[in-house]
C-alpha cells in the first residue's frame, strides 16, 4: 500500500478541516468517500475535494471494499457504534475524541479494538500532536524539568462563541464533559499517571443561561493521581481576549509553561493600550498544524505499520475520569476513581 | 503627634527590615526602642539605628512612656500576647503575619483589638502594598475585568533556600499554615467574599525529608467561596528559577495576571540557552519596596487617625482557613470552613 | 489549466524546501522537471519527489513544452539569465531571491520580464508572506499605527552556522549584498518609499576571518527615505541565541514590533538560569511557512491570472540598494542612491 | 562629617524630587537651603521639607558656610557658571545634566572641577543608577555578553507630554540636543569608548509645528566608536503606549535588552484588546528610583571620600557628541566628532 484510501464521515466544520488536510495537505492519503446525513456537506466534499462516493449511511460506507481507513468526526454519541462497525468491517480507524459519551459504549469499543490487533485505532487528541505540546513532552523526556509532578492545565473558549455554548449548555454534558476531555488527556499524558481521586466545582457569573440549563460556565477541578502527582483544570467559556488553552507541568527540577499568552503571531502592537499581544480567535486556528500533523501521524501508522500513539485505551480513561469530574462537580464533593 | 515613636519587637531577618523602614525611609516615624531576647539584635539596634533604649522584655517596653506604637515582628507564637500587652498599655500595633498559631489566641487578640478603638491596629500583609498588587486591585476597583469570581494564586520558595525549610519543617505547621496565609489573604481581597468549603492535598517528590517530617514540598488548595467564587492555591518550596509569587484573577471581563514571570528587573539577556529573563531571589527583593510601603501606611494612619486598610479580622480570618486547609490535607478530604 | 507544471533549477537546500512544497503541500502544482549540474540533486528529484525529466542544462529544461513554470534556486549569479532564457521559452518564473548580482543584469532581467507582459514573474521575497509579516502589513493597512515613517530592520544569522560564512566571506559581496537584501526589501515595503540616502558601516569583534577577508561580522546602515523617512538596518552573523530576525514599524499612532524574540514554539521553561524562552535555530525552520505561502501565491497567480506582489522592479531596487549600501560602507561615507 | 548639608538650586519638577530624596530618604543628608527665583519653588521648600534659609542669589546662597554641597538643578543655561561658582566657594557639587548648553561654558566648569580635586563633583546621569541599567553594566563587567561592541538606545516621549515639547521646539536646541545626552552617555558607558563620527536625521510626521520651528519629531543616528564599535540612536516624542526608553547592547557572546517593554509594572491584562502590558507614564516614574540610588552614591561620595561614578568629562563629552550630532543631523551628512 501507498497510499491509504479515506472514507471520512461527518463534514462539520472540524470533518472539513481534516477532509482538506486528508485531500490536499498528506501525500500518503487519498480522500476517497465521505458519509453525512447532511446533504450540503455530501455536496461539498464532492465540490472542493472531488470525492466520487458519498454515504448517507455508515454501514454501507464500511462495506466499501476500496476504502482502507474511516475518519470519524461524527457526533460524539455516534462514534462507539462507528468504531465498532468499522474496525469490524476490516477498516483502520480515525476517530474524534471523545471516545464516546458513556463508559458502557467506550469499553464496547475498546472491545471492538483490542478485537482487531491488525488494524490501527487512533483517537484524536490533536494537541499532542501540536509542536509546543510537543516539545514540551520532548523535553519533559529529556529531563529537562527532573520528575513532572504537578500538571495545570487551562482551557477556556472565547467570548464570541459563547452563544453557541449556550444553546448546547442542556445537551453538552456540562461543562467538564464538553470541555475538560483534553486537559484530562494532558495531565495524564504529561505525569504518566492515572488519577485516583477528583474534586470540583463551578460557577456562572456572566451568562446566567448555563446555571439554569444546570451547567456552568466556569469549572475548576484538582486531581490526585497514583504515582503521588496532582492536576488541576479551570475550563471556561468567556475569554474576552481569544481561545485561551495553557498548560504548566511542574516538575522536580524545572516548570514547563505552555501558551501563557495565546499570541496570534510573533507581532507586537506598542499602542494606546500598551504593549499589546494579540490573541488567537478560535481552536481551529490555534490547533491547525495539529489537526495535520495526527491525521500524517494515523496515515503513517497504516501505512508503515506503526502502533499510534494515542489508543483506546486513552479514550476509556479520559472518558471515565471526565464522568467522575461531572459527578463531583454536581455532588459538590470528591468522588473516588 | 507629628512623629510616631515607634518600639520595635523583634530583630531577625525582617526585623531589621522594618527597622531599617523605620528609621531611615520613613518621614514620620522614629525608632526610639527595641526589645529582643536575642543581644546582638539589640546591639544591631543601637549601632545601626542610634536606639536608645532596649529592652529583653516586651512587658516592659510597652510601659514605656515614649513610645507611641509598637511594631511586632517576633516569632508566630508570640504575637498573640503582644498585641494583646501592647493595645492593653496604650500602644498603636503594627504586627507581622499571621495573626496567630492557633484560632483561640486570634480571637484573644481580636478581643484586645476590639477593646480599643481608639488604637490602630495593623496586620503585615505586606503584599497587598506591592505596587503591582495595589495595581491590580485598583484596576479590579475600576471595573477593568467586570466582577472577579476565580483567584488562582502562587506562592513557591527558591530551590536555593530549601535547607531551611527542610529544618523547620518539623514544626512549620504544615505547609499550608507557613506558606499559604498570604495567598489565602490575596483571595479574599481579591474576591470580597469568605471560603465556605476547602479541598486539599499535597507532594513531595525532591525532597524526601518533608514528608519524613509529616510536612510536603508542594500543597495544592481549592476554596470555593460564599459569593459563588472559586480559588485555588499553589505552595512550593523549590523553584530552581527563584522566588515565585504569582496570582491571577480572573472576571467577568477580563483576567489579570501578577507576575507570571518573576522578573529581577527589566534586563532580558539572549544568550546560549535562549532569550532569558532572570528570576528574583528572595522575598526580601521581591516585597522590598512593599514593607516599606505598609509601614507608611500605618504611620499615616497612626499620625492621621485614619482606618488601616487590613485589620484584626483578616487575621483571624486567615488563620481559621489556613488551619482548615492543613486538616483537607491532612484528613485528604473537603472541610467545611 | 488546473495544475501548474513545474521544473526547478537548483536543489541545495533552499531548493529541496520549493521542490517539497510543490510536490507535496501545493494543490495547483506539479513537480515535473529538475535541472541540476549536481547529479545527486537530480537523484534526490527522482527518488524524493518522483520527478522523471531531469536536465543539466538549463537552456534544455525551458525548451520542454510539458512544463508550464520554472522554479529558480540556483546561486545568484545564475538568476539573470535563467530569468531572461526561461521567459523567452515562453515560461512563467518564479527566481529565489537577490535578483542578480550587479545592477547591469538586473536591468537586462527587468527587460525580459517587462517584454512578457503574458507571463508572470515573481521573486522570492518570502518574508513578506511569514504570517506574523503578512500580518503586520495588514495593520498597517487598517491603520492601526497611522503612517509608518520608521523601519528599524534587524537579521542576524546564527553562530552554530558561522563557518559557512566564514568559507564565502571572500566571495560573498560583503555582509550587506549577502545578507541585508530581505531588510531592504522589508523597509521599502513598510514604508511605501524608496531610499535616497544610505550611511553605513561594519565591525568584527569575535571572528578576525571576516575582517581578514575584507567583509565583516557585523552590520549597521541607516537610510533616508524619499517620502522624508527613515529606515535602518542591523546584521551579523553570530548570534549565540540563534536566527534573530526582527522588524520593528513606527508609525504616528503606534509601533509594531515582529518577532522580538525569535521564539522556538509556545513554550517557556522556568529553570536555573531564569524564566527562559528557547529560541529558532535556522531560516528555514523560522521561515518555513513563509516559503510554502509565497510558493502558493505564485501558483494562483499563474492558475488564475492574478498579478504576483513580489516584481522585478522589487529586485532592482533591493540590489541596487544592496550595492549603494556596500559603496556607503566600503567608502565609510554616505551614498546617495 | 556625618550628615552632608545640602542646598539645592532649583525646584522645578525635578528639583522637587532632589529635594525630597535629600530631605527625607537620604539618611546621610540635610537639606538646609534653597535658591530659586521663584518664590513659589522657595515656599515650597520651607513648607513641605523645613528649609530654613532661602535664597533668590545663587552667588549668595554658596557663601553660606553652613552648606557642604550644592545640587543644582536649575535651567541647562545657568549650571556652567552655578558649578563654577559654587566649586570656587568650597562646596561639593551635584549638576543635574546636561553639563552645559555649549562646549566653551563646559570647558570652563571642567577647569574649575579640575582646580578643585578636593571637592566632589557629580553629574546627573541618573539612568545610571536604575537599577535594571547598573545590573547591565555589572553582567557586561562579569563577561556576560563578550565584548560589547554595539549599542542601540531609544528615548521615546510620551505623546501625552507633546503640548509642552511643542511649545519649546524652538528653543530646545534641536531634538538630539534636548533628548539624545542620556543615550549619548550609554553608549559611551557600555562601549567604554568614544565616538569619532556621526550621521544623523530627523522627521516629522504627526505634529508639523517641529519642523515648522525648525525641530524634528524623531532623531534618528549613528555612531561609529574609536574602538570600531557602532551607535545608534533613535530618539522621539509622541510615543501613544508611554514613556518609552530601551537600550540594547550587543557583544560577541550575547545581547543584553533593557526595558523593549516599558511596563508599568508586574500586572497583565487579558482582555478584548489581547495580553496587554501598561507600559509609564513618563521618566519620574521610570527612573524614580534611580534619582535617589544616584543621590545616595553623591552623599556618599562626599561622607566617605569616594570618587564620583560620573564626572566632568562625561559632561564635557556627552555636550561635545551632542552638538556633533545637531551638526550631523542639520547638515544632513557625517560629521568628524
Amino acid at each position: 500500500m501507498d497510499k491509504v484510501r479515506v472514507g471520512i464521515a461527518g463534514l462539520g466544520r472540524l470533518g472539513k478541516v481534516h477532509a482538506n488536510n486528508i485531500a490536499n495537505k498528506i501525500k500518503g492519503a487519498e480522500l476517497v468517500a465521505a458519509c453525512s446525513i447532511v446533504e450540503d456537506e455530501l455536496a461539498y466534499a464532492r465540490n472542493e475535494f472531488g470525492v466520487e462516493k458519498t454515504y448517507t449511511d455508515f454501514n454501507d460506507m464500511v462495506k466499501d471494499p476500496d476504502i482502507d481507513a474511516v475518519v470519524i468526526v461524527t457526533t460524539s454519541s455516534q462514534h462507539c457504534w462507528q468504531i465498532e462497525a468499522a474496525m469490524n468491517a476490516g477498516k483502520h480507524v480515525f476517530s474524534d475524541k471523545p471516545l464516546g459519551v458513556n463508559l458502557e459504549e467506550c469499553l464496547q469499543a475498546k472491545a471492538a479494538v483490542d478485537a482487531h490487533p491488525e488494524l490501527k485505532f487512533f483517537l484524536g487528541f490533536m494537541r499532542r500532536f501540536d509542536p509546543s505540546y510537543a516539545y514540551a513532552k520532548k523535553k519533559i523526556e529529556e529531563g529537562a524539568i527532573g520528575t513532572p509532578y504537578l500538571v495545570k492545565a487551562i482551557g477556556i473558549d472565547p467570548e464570541s462563541t459563547v452563544e453557541g455554548s449556550i444553546k448546547f449548555a442542556k445537551t453538552s454534558g456540562g461543562i467538564f464533559l464538553d470541555m475538560a476531555v483534553h486537559d484530562i488527556d494532558l495531565m495524564r499524558w504529561f505525569l504518566g499517571a492515572e488519577p485516583t481521586e477528583v474534586y470540583a466545582t463551578g460557577c456562572t457569573f456572566k451568562h446566567k443561561e448555563f446555571s439554569e440549563a444546570g451547567d456552568d460556565e466556569t469549572g475548576v477541578a484538582m486531581f490526585k493521581f497514583d504515582n503521588g502527582g496532582i492536576g488541576t483544570i479551570h475550563v471556561g467559556r468567556t475569554a474576552p481576549h481569544g481561545y485561551h488553552v495553557e498548560t504548566e507541568i511542574v516538575g522536580t527540577d524545572g516548570t514547563l509553561r505552555i501558551s501563557p499568552i495565546p499570541e496570534k503571531n510573533l507581532t507586537m502592537i506598542y499602542n494606546e493600550h500598551g504593549a499589546v499581544k494579540e490573541c488567537i480567535e478560535n481552536f481551529g486556528i490555534r490547533f491547525d498544524e495539529a489537526y495535520r500533523i495526527e491525521m500524517e501521524h494515523f496515515i503513517d501508522c497504516v501505512l508503515n505499520d506503526k502502533t499510534p500513539s494515542v489508543n483506546v485505551d486513552d479514550g476509556v480513561e479520559s472518558t471515565k475520569i471526565g464522568f467522575a469530574t461531572t459527578e463531583a462537580w454536581k455532588k459538590g464533593s470528591a468522588v473516588k476513581i
